[in-house]
């Protein structure tokens, strides 16, 4: 079963789906002209729908200068200063209302978050604090009283501050979580309290140093009942920088990387805000106490709002996913000019990227980089158009799945990345070791990686029926056990094309119909399997049962995830108009399938999807795909189209 | 085929085999007395032949203060301090020789540094450095002269210095270094010199600031002929600290990491050293420059004089599983602790240990900790008996592939160990961000260990007919294209028990002796199937026919390695005798095998050696061995014996 036998050029002739606006349409403009560079011709497709706004974010990222070896104070300062730098140049405003002077443009404000990800980490993450977390929390779960009060000076920076969920003894948990916010009817105030240690606010950024509000979320007491978590404003510091009278503030010193931001720990005693303070558009206390929402229940109410705040999920996704690129790009053009050991027919040295060994650690991982950039763009595609309540969660939960995977991804090519380079890897100097070290954070913050993954394995099983968060982990046992819906797979893009694909497909490994057979198959199996198990269970073992099948839930979503973001390279090579960079797009999605059917092959074999012999031929298949597209290596790094400015290191000067 | 119908408790009744005394014999003296404390009877198991040694090493590590939250310049000066408190300890002479105060130790050198892996890294990697860098080469590779002159004062910390091979052109081809050394008979004298930026030494330890004297390896050229990389004493500091005339010494400045070293790089512009700075034990300078060795040829040469360093590889792998040991006991104690979501049944938080999930991600990492620890006690116990050059090249490679693995198993381990500690694991207060960003250097430095899995597998094929370095990568297709040998499985460690355990095994999956057969029988069918895809190459092609089969040599020497280290495994739960323990042990061990069985189904699956429904009982049996060993995780990390002044972190306490 070599790797020629396919139908490896399938894509090249079919033509437009109907489908293929929600994402990239930016790419057609640019269609003509047959000899236009391939860099180019890739960096278009990949610029997408939000082209433009992708261009100029990166004129302003490359206008910065990367920071200077900084000690720990000195570089909160330093990126302070960078923030004011973003918001002169206008980066606050895209994604907030029109009439409070920004650009009303969801997805793009995702899009320039993930341009600052080829930067400084530190001002990306500062960044997210401040206009996604923070002013998207005031936006999203305020109404136009908040509005008109805090927008401006938010996107102005004039008013820095904080998003104050996760509390140290509950971070996956934030339902759970204890600070209280209880109304005083006799002051038409809420008393914000920390009970004890395990209550404060931790690990919030722009505490330490700079914020001087918080959007608290706390257990809502009114009118002598609790109502759940909701989010209330409290001033945390005055106009001089000191902490307000019962607010304590401490830093949570040196990380592991993103030093330039100031995390830190909030406890409250007692502390006394307007009722006007409450973020009342899903929950409101009038003046008596009497408390009203548009939402009904509790955990719907919170889950609704943890909705609204979906898209900083999609942006660490994002985020990840431009660290990620750097770091390829740095170990690719290294791997190119470094080499080592005498070629014994020629007496020249090896280029280390000559070496398979090379290649099979960077360029599956690069094919996969461009797979989940498309998944990307198909995410904030469905971001910024999502028309109802069912969009809503399956956007949610995809953003979950999307978000593990990318940044376990980052994690762990950043590390390969570092290790490609070898000694010189491991200086500051070469940029790799502060990605790293930087990015390292994304698998638990914004939603720890496995517990988003059981999000999106309830779904699946549930089939969207509620928000994600919504239930407990094992929550989803119950709900299956009570329901008899089989599971059907939906495709999240390029449904047409697929269809043909699939249809008309051969048993070639590098045929894409039979590739998106293969992802398609084993997610349905995996999610029946897995329903079958969760349907044993009782409401007296609903523990026990979720447990013995945790890893089958976890398995179920990843495979999930792989289809959609397959389906979302399909999609975009479809979107392609030059043969050339279709022709090269082909073999890296090829490479990003087969690598990815590689790694979970145990699978396929154990449940007789592929045979031993075929098994053995998904390997080499991979081995000269790495071949066939290691002289491509460099184009394909360059079209991610990161400023020189964040590229340049001893390494590859 | 479930996981209960196995023999697990089969080496419980086998008696002593007449190997065990290699290893670990002092596990016996302890044996009386059956009550005593089950983490008492591993860690004294754990012990092994170094146990008083490495009590006392610990004691002298307990002693030390972890460092406060310092700045790279005050860090190195607080390690430096950390030094002279290990000299005055008496932690240097244990490696050294009698007659200089020493203790003729060399076992007992390596356990002692494996100590200072639970403490501070920059600690442990700067003392490596000094005593076994470079005062190792001085030992090593000097003569009774150099001895005499200079292994008191680097026992002292007199003599601060540095271990020069490494060029920023060359790390791991140290053969191809470009620094010469070239006699001038007329002053009789050696002229150090680097020929270009590329030829400077890098990354060198104790250079940027402290180093008073580098071991410089340089091709040495006398009496107008090169006779290939020989170490050379160059003094590269004054007494007043200042660079001596013609040596350019600069600073790498910030790494990942290991921020007490300070590594540094040196340049040489014609330094002349005395003919006498030769370090002369395998190639001497006669003073009318007449070049004379007692090893032919100038490969072997060098890798004999590389040969007597093993040490250093040997350390790193020791020093790597120490720091992955302490993270594995932070994320323990924490997992053992922390509690998050709340059980439906019963009301109260789940301890995140109980997961499933949680279990599958430290719990087999730990028996891996366990089974690498025992095989590095054999490794040192072959370090230190090692007595033809067989054996010696036995041990290179086996260092070399323990190195790789067991720094691979760190890097892995400690990243997991982080995430498993959410945003509190990302704190610098709770030490396993350190750990991560110390240890990460050591997959690549003491040789890149792609490159040095490379060589285990060349020194299987050639039955260690050379030293593991003799040959380039692809000089291995040479080599075996020459031959027609068959593989020899050769069994490394309690070959008695094996013989009995695999002669009587079952097809159970907790019979020891099935697992043993596994092992080998994998390794049997790789190592054939490469020896007979480099069988084809002629001298035109070696380095295609390599390249092609790169994946397959690493496969090969993977797999070698797991197997000698399930042997060593084998014989440590042999040499345990308290019944209660033992069957802990089995349990561990089984955990080790099936886990690494499991990661490697697919290729069991593709050779017939597992079935699909088998395949999927080995997971299973992962899944019930990480329940039964939870409630003992605890005992097992207590085990370890790390001083609790270097475990306090707040999320433990």
């Amino acid at each position: 079963m070599g790797i020629t036998s396919g139908g490896a050029g399938n894509q090249t002739t079919i033509g437009k789906a109907d489908d293929q606006t929600t994402a990239g349409g930016a790419g057609n403009q640019t269609a003509a002209g047959g000899a236009r560079n391939q860099t180019e011709a890739l960096r278009e497709l990949l610029d997408g729908r939000w082209g433009s706004l992708r261009r100029s974010s990166l004129d302003l990222l490359g206008d910065l200068e990367p920071p200077p070896d900084l000690g720990r104070e000195e570089y909160r300062a330093w990126v302070l200063e960078q923030m004011r730098a973003l918001a002169e140049g206008g980066h606050p405003l895209i994604g907030f209302p029109a009439e409070y002077g920004g650009r009303d443009d969801v997805g793009g404000s995702v899009v320039a978050f993930e341009v600052l990800g080829f930067g400084d980490l530190s001002l990306m993450v500062k960044a997210g604090v401040q206009w996604g977390l923070f002013g998207g929390a005031v936006q999203a779960l305020g109404t136009t009283t908040h509005h008109d009060r805090y927008l401006r000076a938010i996107m102005s920076l004039e008013l820095p501050g904080c998003f104050a969920m996760t509390e140290t003894g509950h971070g996956s948990d934030v339902q759970n979580l204890r600070t209280t916010a209880t109304y005083d009817p006799s002051t038409e105030e809420f008393v914000v309290h920390t009970p004890d240690a395990s209550a404060r606010k931790d690990y919030i950024g722009n505490a330490a140093r700079d914020g001087r509000m918080a959007v608290v979320f706390a257990q809502l007491v009114a009118g002598g009942a609790g109502h759940g978590v909701h989010a209330v404003l409290v001033p945390i510091r005055d106009e001089q920088g000191a902490p307000m009278p019962g607010v304590r503030i401490e830093d949570c010193g040196p990380k592991a990387g993103l030093n330039g931001v100031d995390n830190g720990r909030l406890s409250f005693d007692h502390v006394r805000v307007p009722r006007a303070n409450l973020l009342n558009r899903y929950g409101d206390v009038a003046p008596d106490g009497t408390y009203s929402s548009p939402v009904e229940g509790e955990g719907r109410r919170f889950f609704t709002m943890l909705g609204t705040l979906v898209r900083g999920r999609i942006s660490v996704a994002g985020g990840a996913g431009s660290a990620t690129k750097r770091a390829l790009a740095l170990a690719i053009r290294y791997g190119d000019t470094r080499r080592q050991f005498t070629r014994p027919d020629t007496g020249d040295e090896v280029v280390v990227l000559d070496y398979l060994a090379h290649q099979r650690r960077l360029l599956p991982a690069l094919a996969t980089s461009y797979a989940l950039h498309f998944a990307q763009q198909e995410l904030v595609s469905a971001l910024h158009d999502v028309a109802d309540d069912r969009q809503q969660r399956q956007l949610e939960s995809r953003a979950a799945g999307l978000k593990a995977v990318a940044t376990w991804h980052a994690t762990r090519t950043i590390q390969t990345c570092r290790e490609a380079c070898g000694g010189a890897g491991y200086l500051s100097e070469n940029l790799i070791a502060g990605l790293k070290a930087d990015t390292d954070v994304f698998t638990t913050f914004e939603g720890d990686n496995t517990v988003l993954l059981q999000l999106v394995a309830k779904g699946l099983l549930t089939s969207y029926r509620d928000h994600v968060g919504d239930l407990d982990p094992w929550g989803m046992v119950r709900f299956v056990a009570d329901q008899a819906v089989g599971v059907v797979i939906e495709r999240t893009a390029a449904r047409a094309i697929i269809d043909r694909l699939v249809s008309g497909s051969s048993d070639a490994l590098l045929d894409r119909g039979w590739q998106v057979r293969q992802f398609e198959d084993r997610e349905k199996h995996v999610l029946e399997g897995l329903a079958r198990r969760l349907r044993r269970a009782s409401r007296d073992n609903a523990f026990d049962v979720f447990n013995a099948a945790q890893d089958h839930v976890l398995h179920a979503a990843r495979v999930h995830v792989d289809r959609v973001v397959l389906e979302a390279f399909v999609a975009a090579v479809d979107r392609c108009d030059d043969p050339e960079t279709t022709a090269l797009l082909n073999q890296v999605c090829d490479l990003y399938a087969l690598s990815a059917i590689e790694a979970d092959r145990a699978w396929f074999l154990e449940h007789g999807r592929l045979s031993p012999q075929r098994s053995k031929a998904v390997s080499q298949a991979v081995n000269e795909l790495c071949g066939r597209l290691r002289p491509h290596a460099r184009t394909l790094v360059d079209a991610f189209g990161i400023p020189e400015t964040w590229l340049t290191a001893p390494i590859v000067t």
